[in-house]
C-alpha cells in the first residue's frame, strides 16, 4: 500500500514531501502513522519546523518572551521574511533555561538577591538540564546552531538510592541501585520460575512458552539453572574486588539482601521495567550549561529584534492589528504596533496583564495551576562521589522531604571541584523550602544529603538556589495541567483569539520541556503563516 | 571494633594507612574487609599504586613490553628511583591499547598490510574502548596523566536488538531494547501479582511481604493498579509521539507485543536484573582514543627508557642477574643486562621465546589459551544512527554469527561523519571472518549490519580491521583460563621464578582489561620492591 502512495506521486517523493502531503490530507496523526509504516523507528511530527513557503508577505509579528518558544519563532519567521519584534522581561533571552555561573544575578518575589560566585567553569543549570534523545526538535536547533552535547548520565546502577521512611536494616542506608535491582528481580525471577516449573502457570502458558520462560528468567534473575535459585550476581557488587594475582584474585562476591529487606526499604521504587519515556536513556546536555540553546538562538537573530527589559502592560487587538504597550528598560512606557502577537508569557504571568481577548478565553487561562519547583547548586571542594563512591553522575533517589533528587554533575570528569544538584524538589515541600533565605535553603540541603555522603558538609563551599515560584517572570516551574483542564481550557487556548497566538511548553503534552516550547512555537506559526498566506 | 583499630594506632590513621596496615597483617583481603567496615562503598585494593618506600637501591630492571603493565612498571620503579629499561617490540607504546586513525598502520601475520585513512577526527579504538568505574586503577592514571573523559554509553534502551535466530514475528525485526524490557518485565510482573494476589505464596511471604511484593510489581512492571494487568507502557514508545497543540497532544502509546513473541524473539538475552560487574554503568572513555592513556604515560617516562622495535629473542637468568637478548629496530643483535626482569609480554607470544625459567615455569605457560578476537571500525558519511534513528550510542545485540556487537560512537554526537564497529567478535567465528582479505571483511560486516539499518551500505565510506590472533606481538586478544589454569598454571605464574616476574592483564582477574594490567603491575612491582628493599 505505501508502494502505491509512492507511486503516486511518482516514487520520488522525499520522506520529508510524502510527510508533508499526508499531514495535508489527514493532520499530523496521520502523517505519523504513515511515517510509522515507512519503517522509521519512531514516527515523529516533531522533527522539524514547518516550511514556511510565501513569505512573511509584510506582516508584522510581535513576539512576547524570548524563552525558547518565543526565539524559535522568532528565527522561523524572521528567516522566512516576517517582520518580527520581540519583548522581553528579563535582561537577557532563554526564559527559564538558565544557567547560574560566576556573576549570574538572580532577585526573588521575596527580595532575595543573589549573585552566583561559583569558581571558574562551575555552574548549575537551574532550569531545564536534560536532553531526551527523542526531543529531535530541540536537538534540531543545537545541532543547526552548532551547540556541543555531552551525555547526561540519567540512570546510574552505582549511584546510592536512600529511603528513610523504609523499614528493617536497609532503612535510611545509602544503597547503591544496582544492588537492590539484583535483588528485587533476582528474588521474583526465582518465585516466577518455581510457581512456573511447578507448571502452575499452564493454563495461561503453553509448554514451549513455559520453558522459554524459565530460560528468560534464569538469565534475567541470574538465577542457578539447576534449582532455580537466587543467591545474588555480581553485578550486585564485591565485598572484595577482583584484581590482579591470587590476592586478591577473583575477590569475593558480596552477597544479597534478604528478600523481606528489600520489600521493607521501598528502595523498589526506583525499578522500572524501562524508564518512563521522558526519563529514559539515552539524554544529553550541551556542554558548558543550557544557556548554549539560547546563546544560539540569539546569536542567529539580527540585533535588534529582541528588546530586553521591556514589561508588557497591556495587550490590545482589533480587526485590523495589534498593539503592545510596555515599559522599557529606562522606565519609559511605550507602544509597538502590528499584525498579529505570539504571546509566549507564562499564563502564572499573563493573567495579571490586561489583554483584549474573549471570555471564554480568559476563563481558560484561569484554569491552569503553575508547579512550586526549587533547585539548588552546591559548589564542593573537591568531587568526593567520584573519588570516594565511584558515582560517575547519576541521581541520588530518597525520600527526604524538600529534597526530591540529588543529581551529581556529568561533566567535567575528575575535575578539581564540582557542583551538584543539592536538590530538585515540586509542590508543597518546595514551597516550604523555598520561604527560607537562601542561605538557610543551602543549610538545609548540605544537612540532608550529608546523611547519605559523609564528606558533604566538609566539601560544601558555596550555592546558588532558585524558587521559579518566586520568580516574577516565571510564576512557577511549569503549566500543570489537570485532566480536565486538559478537556476544557486547553483546547480553548490553543487556537488563537482573534490576532493573538499563544505559545509555550504550557500549550502542549510536553509540560516543562525546551521541546515543548520550541513545538508549540512551531504549530503557531505554522497556522500564522497559513493565514497571513490566505489573506 | 573498627574504633578501636584506629585508637590503637592513635586515631588519625588514614584511609590509606589503615588499609596499609591490615594488608601487612593479614593480606589485601583482608585490608579490603577492613575498608568495607569503615563505611566505604566498595572496598578496594586497587585504588592506588604501592608505595616503593626506599628507593630502588642501584637495582637494574628490563621490563619486556610497553603495554599498560610495562608502562605502569617503568613509571613507577622509574619513580622510586629504579634504573629501568623497556624493550618494545612496536614501533609504539600502549600494547594493545590501540586507536586506529588516519595514517595509523597494522600488518598482520597473513600479510594484510593496512593504513587507515579515516577522515580527520575519526578513530576506532581496537583495543580496550571502555572504562568501568569500578577500575579505579586505571582512572588513577587517567587522573594523574590529565586525560579528558567522557561518558561511554554501554547501555541504551532505544538502541535494536535484533535476533535473527528466533521464531515469530520479532525474530529478524530491529526492536528497541527497552521496549522488550517493558514487555518481558510487566508481563512477568503481571503473572508474578496474580499469583500473589491468590495467595500462592503465602508460604514463603508474610501477608504485610505480599502485599509490598505487589506494590513492587505494580510499578516495576508498569500494571494497572485495579487488575494487575500489563498494557504497555509510555517507556516502551509512542505510535504517535505526545506533542504540541491538539494534535499530536497527547499521541498515542505503543501497544505492546505479545508474550509469547516476546519469548520467542530470544531477544529477552539482552536483559539483565542489572548489568554485570564489568559492563555495569556508568562506563567511560578518554576523549579522542584509548591510546590517550598510553600517551600519557609515555610523556612522563624520561625519554629513551623505552626501546621501540626491539624484539626480544632469549631471556636468560643466574642466581646474580638477568640478560635479553634482542634484534633492534636496524635489524642488528643487542643486548641488555640487569637485575630483575618484568616481562609483559603475552603469554601466547613469550612461550615461544627461548627463556631460563623452571620446568613447571613453562609447562604453566603453555596451560593457557589466548581469545580470537576481531574489530572493525567503519566509518560512515552521516551518522545515521542518530539523524534517522534516535540511537545515541550503545550496541546493536545480536545474534548474527560473526558479528558479536555492533556499536555506536559515544562521542562527537550530531557531528558530520561517525565511526561505528562493525563487529566485535571473539572465538570460531571471529577465527572465521578474520581469514578474509580486509576488504572482504568490510564487505561481510556491512552487508550484516544493512539488516538492522536501511542505511548502512550507502553511508560506508572506509574501514579499518584488526584481528588480535593475528598480530604477531599479541597472538590474540587475552588470555582464557580454564578453571583448571586457574587452579594449577596461573599460581605458578604470579610468582617470580627467579629474578623473572611476569605481569599483564593474564595475571588477573580482570582479564583483557588495563586495569588488570596495571594491578598485575603494582602487584609485581610491590613483591620486588620487598625483594630489594630485603636484599
Amino acid at each position: 500500500m505505501m508502494d502505491s502512495v509512492m507511486g503516486r506521486a511518482g516514487g520520488i517523493l522525499t520522506r520529508r514531501r510524502f510527510f508533508e502531503q499526508l499531514a495535508a490530507v489527514g493532520g499530523v496523526s496521520l502523517a505519523m502513522a504513515g511515517m510509522d509504516a515507512l519503517g522509521f523507528g519512531f514516527a515523529s511530527a516533531s522533527e522539524l519546523p514547518p516550511t514556511l513557503t510565501g513569505g512573511g508577505k509584510g506582516a508584522k509579528v510581535i513576539i512576547l518572551g524570548a524563552g525558547l518558544a518565543g526565539l524559535t519563532a522568532a528565527y522561523e519567521l524572521g528567516k522566512s521574511g516576517y517582520n518580527v519584534q520581540v519583548l522581553e522581561a528579563r535582561s537577557f533571552a532563554g526564559g527559564r533555561a538558565q544557567t547560574a555561573r560566576k556573576g549570574f544575578v538572580d532577585t526573588d518575589l521575596m527580595g532575595n538577591r543573589q549573585e552566583c560566585d561559583f569558581d571558574e567553569g562551575e555552574y548549575i543549570n537551574i532550569g531545564p538540564w536534560r536532553i531526551p534523545y527523542h526531543h529531535q526538535s530541540t536537538l534540531h536547533y543545537v545541532k543547526k546552531f552548532g551547540v556541543q552535547l555531552e551525555l547526561f548520565n540519567n540512570d546510574n546502577d552505582a549511584a546510592y538510592v536512600y529511603f528513610e521512611k523504609g523499614k528493617g536494616p536497609l532503612a535510611g542506608k545509602p544503597v547503591r541501585k544496582g544492588q537492590i535491582a539484583a535483588d528485587a528481580r533476582g528474588y521474583t525471577a526465582e518465585l516466577m520460575a518455581k510457581v512456573a516449573s511447578k507448571g502452575d502457570l499452564d493454563a495461561v502458558l503453553s509448554p514451549g512458552d513455559r520453558e522459554t520462560f524459565i530460560a528468560y528468567l534464569v538469565n534475567e534473575g541470574r538465577l542457578k539453572r539447576s534449582d532455580l535459585s537466587y543467591k545474588g550476581t555480581d553485578g550486585r557488587g564485591f565485598d572484595v574486588l577482583p584484581g590482579a594475582g591470587i590476592d586478591p584474585g577473583p575477590g569475593k562476591e558480596s552477597a544479597p539482601y534478604a528478600f523481606t529487606d528489600v520489600l521493607n526499604s521501598k528502595a523498589w521504587q526506583v525499578l522500572n521495567s524501562v524508564a518512563g519515556w521522558e526519563q529514559q536513556r539515552t539524554m544529553l546536555e550541551p556542554v558548558g550549561g543550557m544557556d548554549a540553546i539560547p546563546r544560539g538562538f540569539v546569536k542567529n537573530i539580527p540585533d535588534g529584534v529582541i528588546k530586553y527589559n521591556a514589561l508588557v502592560d497591556r495587550i490590545q487587538q482589533n480587526p485590523k492589528g495589534v498593539k503592545v504597550s510596555y515599559t522599557d528598560a529606562a522606565g519609559k512606557k511605550a507602544e509597538l504596533e502590528g499584525d498579529y502577537i505570539i504571546c509566549t508569557i507564562p499564563l502564572s504571568v499573563l493573567k495579571n496583564i490586561r489583554m483584549d481577548v474573549s471570555k471564554p478565553f480568559l476563563e481558560a487561562m484561569n484554569n491552569v495551576a503553575y508547579a512550586p519547583v526549587n533547585k539548588i547548586g552546591l559548589q564542593m571542594k573537591t568531587r568526593f562521589w567520584e573519588e570516594k563512591h565511584w558515582i560517575y553522575g547519576g541521581h541520588i533517589y530518597n525520600d527526604i522531604p524538600g529534597i526530591g533528587t540529588i543529581s551529581l554533575p556529568s561533566t567535567n570528569w575528575h575535575g578539581k571541584k564540582g557542583t551538584l544538584l543539592g536538590y530538585y524538589a515540586f509542590g508543597g515541600e518546595a514551597a516550604k523550602i523555598s520561604a527560607l533565605p537562601p542561605a538557610e535553603r543551602a543549610k538545609f540541603a548540605v544537612a540532608q544529603g550529608q546523611k547519605i555522603f559523609p564528606e558533604y558538609a566538609e566539601n560544601f563551599e558555596t550555592s546558588f538556589s532558585k524558587s521559579w515560584h518566586l520568580d516574577p517572570h516565571s510564576l512557577g516551574g511549569w503549566a500543570e495541567w489537570s485532566d480536565d483542564g486538559r478537556k476544557t481550557a486547553y483546547p480553548v487556548l490553543c487556537e488563537p483569539d482573534g490576532r493573538i497566538y499563544l505559545s509555550g511548553e504550557h500549550l502542549s503534552y510536553l509540560g516543562g520541556w525546551q521541546a515543548g516550547a520550541i513545538e508549540s512555537a512551531w504549530q503557531q506559526i505554522a497556522k500564522l503563516h497559513q493565514r497571513v498566506q490566505q489573506a
